[in-house]
């Protein structure tokens, strides 16, 4: 370990020798000349100051540039025709598996080897991951980038596969630089400095875990923040309060999943969520022998908006009359009554479907997508702003029950079925 | 890091759970039935938990079954013809990059998919590595596999990049289990045993550098030995000499690689060592800086076999009248005189070329391919049986001298030219 | 590392045995009844616990009981008379140097074995120095406790003794639990909050150094805070400013040492901050090679008490006439300009004594016991109302010259003389 | 950890200007001047550096001039004899607490001071352990050194009290540097070289831990191996088999402490093995929940010379007619039979006393005094060549029964009664 601290800047130093020793006379080379250099290239320490290099300008350049980049790349180092024409010729000789995997390897966009030759370079990972997250803003703008980011979502997804993750504990022991990304990275329910933040890591029944990635050592992927509880929660406030009462930990039943943040907009469709809860659940279980339900707290962001569409459907929609009817009659900012709140919320989760088939919630969706079941509905659960303009404050509860996990998965994915409590299917109407 | 520890096993235990999940129908299913159910799963316990039986069950099959097994596997999870068909549809209505980028998902075999999934299981990499080594066994006997092997170069090549190495300083306070490896994986100079390793780990004039990977925590991938000198070695014995008397660290100025190691026969191909090299250059120079010189002291594995065949070619061949006479004259078990040892190892080393028009020693070409020049030939060097059995115990030191090295690598790489030092090229045959 | 984090706790667990096991019909003992006992013991598993016990009872008394409890040990547990008189006897008998010895031991207060078994338990060493700190308050209700003190005294400094200290860099890796003691414990320039202490700690010139003892695992002991300049400051508003722009850290050629704070009132009159000092020089000169002055910028927390006192003494104090006219004439809340304000400082700190013939400034006190000299003298250099109050604001930069350390040392401990600059110099009064 | 590697070599540093510092003047002062020197002094850079060189100057001393220098010590820095005088003075005009516990300080030998202060160079604590290793051998020459002796063994005392001790597992990831040193201070059962180590700390069912102290970062106090067993063990050759099958540890009913080996010579007398047992004992009962008996396997050394003495006393003796007939009629090299073995051990155990009372047996005392019992007698059950001589192979296993340690040590404390199962008891004569 200490051996291994003093080499940490090794890899920098080859690197900046390989950027001396890249040719001088390309002082006025452009970045995309540089990419196309790399891809030329065969002598190793050019090739990790040459990577640096290229990593380095293009983090300078303004969004304008970055966008015309990724074009120049996407462009650029696209296929490489005529040898994917010669690959389909010998199918076209000789229809064997042979040929058939020549045309996979002969077709690969040169944009894959590039990014893999930038990975090689010290912190190449980290920047690719940057990398990503703007090319994911130039997305926006000129949909047919996407091609791009198909190589990157496939490497990405490679290199961050489960195998190569860490699960760590985040308490008030680890070090100030990585707290300090926590406070900045929790997308869910505000971290208000650090004297919150430690209300969330060192209370003895508050823990945190997140996964690491061995390439962005100190840079969490994703996180999520757990209260230990006697029952299940129905509203986020006395979770978050200032001057609570810690409970004793050995006495805790249930364990509550409050907030999940993904860390790296440059990894978005990278997903580990599934990974962390399941990983989590256990480390909870062997850690805290007393504890036998796992659920969340969660916010139902697409519920009011997913309404207001519902309305205008008038009939044809999924409301029926009554519902249509309760829901015109308090109109305005006054939220409906908590009954009719929770009754709609059931229909939104359990009946709402996407143009997929899928359920619309995109919360929903992550945890019965993990055989989660929905538990509870819980009306002015979260008086905070945001929630009231997203769902009048109702949350959920999500149920992790080891022993039906993988059934309510198989019957999700296979079949849609969203898994739910008799509580809450009673609350569907009949019909 | 601490609390690291305390998870470490989890992810084993997640997979014990998914593979409790996994379906108890499948008791008598093959092997390969379930890579084929792997494939198919979009559930992560249980992916997590068939990855991990797959891998212990392929981990206990003997060689037969393995040669089946890859047989089977490259057979049954090629490339989705249907699909490849489509995309070709495709690119054939509309000639575009979106269509040829499109044939390139398309095509993938889909064994690297498996091979992807299966790295998700808990130690996965390892049993990858170990797979691999069996499957290029295989090869042997069946050489259709390598198309097989081309997927399993291709990702372990993306994932041993070297962005994810790292470098590690291996003494006398390495952990034993680390220490035992690096005696077994020794291939050069035998260690024999602890007292051994002792002399070439923590003596202060010794060292040992070696890479690592994440996903194999404890077990280098490749190694290096370097002794601290006053002057360029001309043999191996004094360096490896039970009671030799160490010199001072501070007034050495030779840093000499003796011995490199590949330690994971799985990861052959995938290359390492030029980057070992160049760090560890930059390690020394930072830590030692009265170092001005860095050689090897270097077998030449080929250069007997080579001379026979050129015996044999006669007037053909590369030897002139004058040295082939010299050569029958000294028949038998008896080696030449030191000077024509000498002179015929720089023609072998400087002139000889394979097919592809390389030199023919594979030692050459590494350190040639890095940069390195041929800087001394030492008759007379091994009095080993294998290095006697080789090359009559002729050894070389190759130089790397960082200013001339991307000099060197271009020269080699772009026109085939050996570096070689005034002496060396001066025991060439005049013309 | 690991394995003994296994371990941690068992030693607790160890001492909790032994409580379950000291003698039940004790469950009406005095605490000091138990530190009978405890002496009294030769069982090491009781011994643990009872003394883990007598800690623990210790730590809810209150102050008055506390009081009560050290005057009890002091009286209960001292010198073991009738032994005492024994050696004295022998002494008598035989006037060797072996009587001679026996009496240190035979007269050792039995509050010092105490002491030394109280150590044993488990965080023993961190409840002593608690202890030792409630019982120098208690001595400042009861001076007789001055014994009780001396024997903390004794044994906290054998224990806290230079060999056993760490010393460690403290930046924005160290754990938070550390980090948050830190602005606890700054005792000069107030750490305002997270973001003020990570400009201290974080920033390119900035560095934290801090000497741990392994009982007090993280908790330091004593610290001092650097800021890498170019010039010797003057000031110390530019050092703490929240917008300044840090310097480049290889330009630097001055080290301050703005700050310097002991952090267990415990461990008052145990002395480390002369090594402290040192060691960081070291320290600063390896890792910064361009750094040639090594200062502090300090307060002079005694000054105006002591102009006080001398105008008060009228001309049989140290001021002259002309002094004495020009303080009196700017009285009030006016501070005197800044030039009288530094020749008056220059007389304070050269001239004024206390009744042991020492400096009277603590700060000046310690930093030429250590081998510093007094470099200048910097008027309105502390806005701050306790620098006011305390000095007008006057600071001093003292400097570290290590050829002349050992030097102006030697001439302050052995003739009392004050090593100072000429500049200095030449602003005492002229005889 | 990365900060205080920095440092590592830092206080070395600070000693070696010290050392620069030290008066030029003093090259052909004595060693014993140089303490002196030490004594008087008040600057602790010179400190630092001077005691460095005293201590690098002792240990380059030959046996002969170590010899003298501990004379010289004890004799020059001895009492203070006029404080003495002064201190026995004013006891005798107020003869009360204070004046008494200013004897104990007057009456300190300058010798302890020395000590401590050598204590604070960098390594001091590791010479000083080595320093008394020389001073116990030589007093074997000079037993009056052992006023000397007792500071030593104070001080030591005070440094290496059972707070201050780390408790360790020792296995395979352990480095090679404390691995060797376990190997050399084996004391009971030789470790053969690194496969043996192996098998002693790498098998699933066996332990090994040690104590370490801070000052001696990686070199051991004392150790106990454990192996896990089903049953109590008769003999110690299948414990030590190279070929055995290691059997489950979830399964283990027994852990047998089968050898206990002090490592630092210069530590005797200071004892740690009773708190390490008790630790280990409580980590094993956490670790393998299935432990229910903890014993040792330990030798009986002597027992053979105790048997030789009783012979020779006649009647006069502890052994009755019957007995002394029997063993005279084996004598010679022939070992009397098992039963008769087993009877004499269990008299010599249970009833040899020494003058002062205590068993007879070294081995016995140490596992008696902490609260073991004697559970059974074992004949035959060392065939090495060290046990026969010393007891013809008998082996005892000593029982640790958590609930009875404590009054099994409070009666052989207080009233010199051996615990021994029935078992034991029965093979006693009758009266």
């Amino acid at each position: 370990m200490k051996a291994s601290a003093l080499f940490s800047d090794l890899l920098g130093k080859v690197a900046v020798i390989g950027r001396a020793m890249a040719p001088t006379n390309g002082v006025d080379m452009t970045i995309e000349d540089r990419c196309a250099a790399l891809l030329a290239g065969r002598g190793e320490a050019t090739e990790l100051g040459l990577a640096r290099d290229i990593l380095d300008r293009f983090a300078k350049l303004d969004p304008k540039d970055k966008q015309a980049f990724f074009s120049t790349v996407q462009t650029r180092f696209g296929v490489d025709r005529p040898a994917l024409a010669r690959a389909l010729a010998d199918l076209d000789r000789a229809d064997d598996e042979d040929a058939a995997r020549n045309i996979h390897f002969a077709s690969e966009p040169r944009s894959q080897e590039l990014i893999r030759r930038l990975n090689r370079a010290p912190n190449g990972t980290r920047d690719l991951v940057a990398i990503r997250r703007d090319l994911l803003r130039a997305i926006q703008k000129d949909p047919r980038l996407a091609m791009l980011d198909a190589d990157f979502q496939h490497l990405l997804g490679s290199w961050f596969n489960r195998g190569f993750l860490e699960l760590r504990r985040i308490d008030w022991s680890t070090p100030a630089a990585i707290l300090e990304k926590i406070i900045g990275y929790e997308a869910v329910h505000a971290i208000n400095g650090w004297d919150d933040l430690r209300r969330r890591v060192a209370a003895p029944d508050r823990l945190l875990f997140a996964f690491f990635h061995p390439a962005l050592r100190d840079d969490p992927l994703i996180f999520v923040e757990v209260a230990l509880a006697v029952e299940i929660p129905a509203s986020i406030a006395p979770i978050l309060a200032k001057d609570r009462r810690p409970i004793d930990p050995s006495h805790a039943r249930v364990a509550v999943f409050y907030s999940i943040s993904n860390c790296q907009e440059g990894l978005r469709g990278i997903s580990f969520g599934n990974f962390l809860i399941k990983q989590v659940v256990e480390e909870l279980r062997h850690g805290y022998p007393s504890l036998d339900t796992f659920v969340t707290l969660s916010p139902v962001p697409g519920f009011r908006r997913w309404l207001s569409a519902e309305l205008a459907k008038g009939s044809t929609g999924l409301l029926n009359d009554t519902e249509r009817a309760a829901l015109t009659a308090c109109a305005g900012p006054v939220p409906p009554p908590p009954d009719l709140c929770g009754a709609l919320a059931v229909r939104y989760l359990l009946q709402a479907r996407n143009p997929a088939g899928q359920p619309v919630d995109p919360v929903a969706r992550f945890h019965l997508g993990n055989g989660a079941r929905v538990e509870r509905i819980n009306p002015e659960a979260d008086p905070g702003a945001r929630a009231q303009g997203e769902s009048w404050g109702v949350m959920v509860n999500y149920l992790y029950d080891l022993a039906a996990i993988e059934r309510n998965h198989e019957a999700y994915a296979n079949s849609g079925v969203v898994a739910a409590s008799a509580q809450v299917r009673k609350l569907l109407p009949r019909r």
